[in-house]
């Protein structure tokens, strides 16, 4: 069965998309410990993140560095931390999180309750800042 | 002036070192959240992670994914995560952490006292699956 993500990247689910590439793909994360806390996955299903082969583990930072620069342009910050652990959904993910004491990347952290209107608010405004 | 991590490379400063190559340096974290908590790091000097060309990041990444194969055949544990914060060293540095749950990798979570026997025992237990 497609992963939840290879299901959002086929647009049989809805996501609040930030950016694209032929082979990888930005969403928000809908249960964020800040604003401006993004996903970035390979299009291509794996599982684990280190399963990747390094020409995607080359692909995917280098998107995921023009998706981070894109946040810190949207949403001010001392920078972008990156996280990935990959527990809870067995498709390869890296989360991006605006930083500035570094305590906010903690995934155990409270998330934040949004409305539809903000997150797409803050895809627009992260996705306007994509170069 | 030259970081502590640039004065670990350059062999200044001892550290419980895991894996090496020309451009890239592994070793175990002092302040470890679990047992097989490594540091990857560039041996230029860059203090941002984003900063890092696209050619370092995915060279790194490939270093990184072979240190996270050692760490999980000398630390058995379901995935080896990832996490850069870099708020503490200006100098970019990758965390690896074994991990099961996934909260192991809560950079607020208490850190493990060792002793310096057992850093070592450690380090090359890693070491020796280093490939």
């Amino acid at each position: 069965m497609a992963s939840i993500f290879s299901r959002i990247v086929a647009g049989e689910i809805p996501s609040y998309k930030v950016a694209e590439t032929d082979k990888f793909y930005a969403f928000l994360d809908i249960n964020p410990v800040a604003k401006g806390h993004v996903l970035v996955i390979p299009k291509r299903e794996e599982d684990y993140f280190f399963d990747l082969t390094d020409e995607e583990l080359g692909g995917i930072m280098s998107f995921a560095k023009r998706v981070a620069k894109a946040i810190k342009a949207a949403f001010p910050c001392n920078r972008v931390g990156v996280s990935v652990i990959g527990i809870d959904v067995p498709h390869a993910h890296i989360h991006l999180v605006p930083l500035n004491t570094g305590a906010e990347i903690n995934m155990s952290n409270p998330k934040l309750k949004l409305e539809a209107s903000e997150f797409q608010e803050i895809a627009a405004k992260i996705a306007a800042n994509f170069k």
